[in-house]
């Protein structure tokens, strides 16, 4: 989706790295380490960075990291006012605190949306279990007919799933959502003792926690942090594989709701494909192996790697766009699915097994009170 | 691991489906659903089954599922007695319900054991990191000299990542384990009504909680529960993979301790073979991968899926004895972890950085406070 | 499978091993490095070995190695008669050599059967699309209705499929059968220059091919075998994928044979469930993750590695297991496959789109003269 | 790198589409299937199809599909000519005709890039080889010393390894690059029995070879692909390892070319940093997780898949571009690879174990011989 692919995308890496480098120097200057003044001119300079986006990039690409050329560009900047600022810029940080950092403002960014799209899906499908409690049902396991559910019972499982997901996506993301600040190696050192002081003004400056301690090679965060993502995603696409296979040909107790210009075929004019269900499988195919490489990633070499690091980046940009993508369509696929009750009691009585929907609806019931009981309120 | 093995060996897989159906036996009686007398003679089948474990695992491969031949066993057992009694066996139940309770059970016994390494593992730590606070070595970043921190904090720092990663490990931990009880369809179906209050009665019996609903087709606690093991095996990977790159022959700042029989070389007598790290660096290779697998088990099908929930219990018990076997491994290694200071200094030296190590002491401190204030208390 | 499971299990790794050791004094003494006498010893002490399996275990795997205690074990036994034979023992060989070659001897034994297997899947395909060249059958594309095609074509894609990923095994089977013999540091010191030439000597004693140079840290040809079982698996999981959809109670189409004892369910007389698509798309969702650990183990540290080569082991043990046990599956369903044509017929009525299966019938055609130019002759 | 990103970039894709449509057209006419006038008005659309990427790009997001607004706009361009031409666009092909093409003609031209680096490296790799055949350094295993070696057996082997890992990767290229007609259900239907031989000169005019049937469901080629990428940049990754181990302070045999504002760091002026392994070791963290998510895409439902196809494009995409990155960095690495035989002879000294390489100028030659033997003629 656009709105996530802008968030971590180049320009959005550029500002969320000038956003560290001027907080950062405001954090050193209230700790006395730089005077005020270098402090205001770095952030100016940061906040009208002049920057072409292409030219640095190229230039990050080459460099092998982004914080050379851009540190190089805004001591260009600020040199032409101060060159004493000038060397003030990046003070006692390293590369991977800025890279680090800049990925976690990402990431912060990209939580909100995931939050949003996970509390949209959970109100759709509160909505159809509340309707459907009583609405009868074939139960289906190993791909057979078994015994009579409801769908309030169905869509009620949907949503624990989903909401399990979205708490443990919660909590991964406050876990993560820590500032990096230790330096060249981890010690901060050259800060004269002020250096954990600066790193929690920083910290308050971005809006993140600040850590125990510097987590340059200590990466479970970001490893908690794509196994939550992946989740999440697969608690979607438990949704779209029984949305998909319900609007089967011969089924046809479901389906996605008609929208102009999506899901028609090229070939076959009466056609109407799963599209959205189709996205959310395909996200829920490729979740698992990236998160995969996030926990290959965790053997990360002394004060800081090599190779580890820089392969987490790309990758946790990727599962929140994927499970982004997925969970944006699903949003669309339950707010508006269309039910066929008739036909769903068509298929049940074809099965010869009676109407007994056991204890189905209180089942919903306590899924929905759970719901509402611990669903996150804003 | 001897131990962990055992814990999922088919001897203990059987102890556990006994234990299912005995206590969903007593729970049913305790509702009025079957009597008392027949749930005592099902109680006393489970407790002296007489089964003959080769030929049970055999008959469970054929039929596709352990439920089926034991079930048919002890109606033979419990039959002998009372027929209508051996009817009343697995009264309700569906074959998933007995699967995913014992996988769970078994888990839960596997968790005492990753519990138990973490502890000395983390404890052995905290020793490291106070002995040596001050102790001068050689930050490396990228694999080169880079700045010099002291070992503490090198140590400090891998406590808070096991710690991290053994919290998560008991969340994680205590969302899965619970039990499964619903019926063919999930339904709870032909008990009367009282099926939810047999689940409740179930859950307390064998020491699980009871869920919201059952789960036969929501899998979210099992990915959940299986990432948090590869996270806390790739941070012991990380610890492995320092102490090796430390051991080699031209650092030689830390060492395994020696162990009879173990590091040696089939070929060379002058080696000291860094055999612990290896076991654990081969174990974080492995658990990415097993960790995919369940990840893409998620979207399983309808009320119970085809495939997916039958991938998870041998992948799940091979994290468990991979990741245990890693952390029993580290606990040897960092127990008898043997420094050399005065070559850590030499190498230190031989760089040309000075030996201002920052703020690392105080840093390494933070992290034990840390440590100290959120372990589990027993 | 229990013969796969013997094929890998302790046994046949102990007499691959003790095979190792005998033909490599053979090819020693052929090559004038040690006695024919001592070779005649060490065979014999080889060929009855009178170990005890589970200590031979336990010894290993508390040395990290399988070659140090059998080695020992098998010095005591020729050193009773000889003692200078006794040191003639594993000369110039590794821990590595016998561990990689009794692989490999694993892996050769386990070939066999995978290519039973497949031979027999593609024999019943093959069976299926002549049968059914001209059965008429609704064609299905995102799980909707599209157009018509008929079973022959199915089944003759099916067989392509299977054919096409035993071509791939069998390239990479004989890409990766090769002999390990390289010694410590994979030089081959130690033995007069003739170290090269006992190792083809060796490959010819075992039935292995002779590699250029030892291959202790260039494992391609393991991660091309693996991703090769995967592939295979794969295209086994596709016709189980198909076949269980085709199962599905409201389409009716197919059915695995009736066998009794399996199938049947533990709550529902009714069922019929599709227990070998199951252990089949059981496989597919874990090979995948197998095979990434494969992969990720190829960076392997300098002339043998610490870690890598210790997870190929039990994870390829594993792909040639689950890959088995899945085409062992397909076998039996493929084999045994109920068709009803009249239902197809009927659901293809039901979608309205008419009977024109275009060039199903020639290309179902193309698919079997494809096959039959291109399978492996005996 | 921005060749590779470029090939899979939307320019490109869209190029790909359109002379798939007119190559499609061009066919259908040498059949007799349609007009030549109309082939060559469709021809000269898509010659200058005047279409904004941008809007297209987000149209094809909508409807799942880039071939049905692709499809529309030609129509239209077309239609204001001859709208009886217009109808004939895209005659008989289903949307996935068209992307699986497209996705097979990016990977093409990414194949010749891959293969462009891979000879470079090999060729750079001969040489150090042949340079270095009887330069003495010390073999290290388990990351310890252990017996000596030379550099140009080290050379020889990373080799073997590219070159074996560039040999499936051609085999794998050749079997996957096919084109993909078969229209809605892949029956050829609505092509008067002509269907396949429209395929046919598809094939030929877009220079792709031609499959068996259509493989709309039969995706062993693409899997088979992606993991022979992995393998490579697999083998890639293992000589960085040894480069970035080589290169560490303590041990300084082996160094990254300088490169004029690369390898630097932001904090600390003193370093060299290995950017480039870095980037291949990032790379061969990445590969595999890819590599599981077309494994696990295998088992596609019915004639078209939900989901699994949908996940492949951008995965063999991001292959593509991973391994290209790498194996660009390491042309980069061992065309200007610093050695450094003194120190070599000094740390082999160092560990006190002799001089004696064995056979490994013998080694070295055999892997130089192979290479020779078996490199590809162009």
């Amino acid at each position: 989706m656009p709105e996530m692919l802008a968030i971590f995308g180049d320009e959005a890496l550029l500002r969320a790295a000038l956003d560290f480098e001027a907080a950062l120097a405001g954090a050193e200057a209230a700790e006395g380490l730089i005077p005020q003044a270098a402090a205001a001119l770095i952030a100016a300079a940061c906040a009208e960075p002049s920057i072409e986006i292409g030219a640095l990039a190229e230039a990050a690409a080459h460099a092998g990291t982004l914080a050379i050329p851009l540190v190089a560009h805004l001591r260009g900047l600020v040199g032409q006012q101060d060159p004493t600022a000038a060397e003030q810029i990046h003070l006692g940080a390293t590369s991977q605190d800025l890279a680090d950092t800049a990925l976690i403002l990402q990431a912060k960014a990209g939580s909100r949306l995931i939050e949003r799209e996970a509390g949209r899906i959970a109100a759709a499908l509160e909505a159809l279990a509340e309707t459907h409690l009583d609405t009868p049902m074939l139960g289906r396991t190993l791909l057979q007919a078994a015994l009579p559910v409801t769908f309030g019972l169905k869509a009620g499982n949907w949503l624990l799933g989903m909401d399990e997901a979205a708490a443990r996506f919660r909590t991964e993301r406050d876990r993560a959502l820590v500032v990096q600040f230790g330096g060249a190696a981890g010690s901060l050192a050259g800060l004269g003792g002020k250096g954990f002081a600066v790193g929690e003004r920083l910290a308050a400056a971005l809006g993140l926690a600040c850590p125990v301690t510097p987590w340059h090679a200590r990466r479970t965060g970001l490893a908690g942090l794509g196994t939550a993502l992946a989740v999440l995603c697969g608690a979607a696409g438990k949704i779209a594989r029984d949305i998909s296979l319900l609007a089967q040909t011969e089924i046809a107790e479901a389906f996605e709701p008609r929208i102009a210009g999506r899901g028609g075929s090229s070939a076959m004019a009466h056609k109407r494909n799963p599209t959205g269900c189709q996205i959310v499988l395909s996200a829920a195919l490729r979740t698992p192996g990236l998160t995969a490489t996030l926990l290959a990633a965790l053997p990360q070499e002394h004060e800081r790697g090599l190779g580890g690091w820089q392969a987490e980046g790309p990758v946790l940009a990727e599962l929140y766009q994927v499970t982004h993508g997925a969970l944006a369509a699903l949003v669309t696929i339950v707010e508006g699915l269309e039910l066929d009750p008739a036909r769903m009691r068509a298929n049940l009585d074809g099965a010869g097994i009676g109407t007994d929907t056991g204890e189905s609806a209180a089942l919903a019931l306590r899924a929905l009170d759970h719901h509402r009981k611990t669903r996150p309120r804003e």
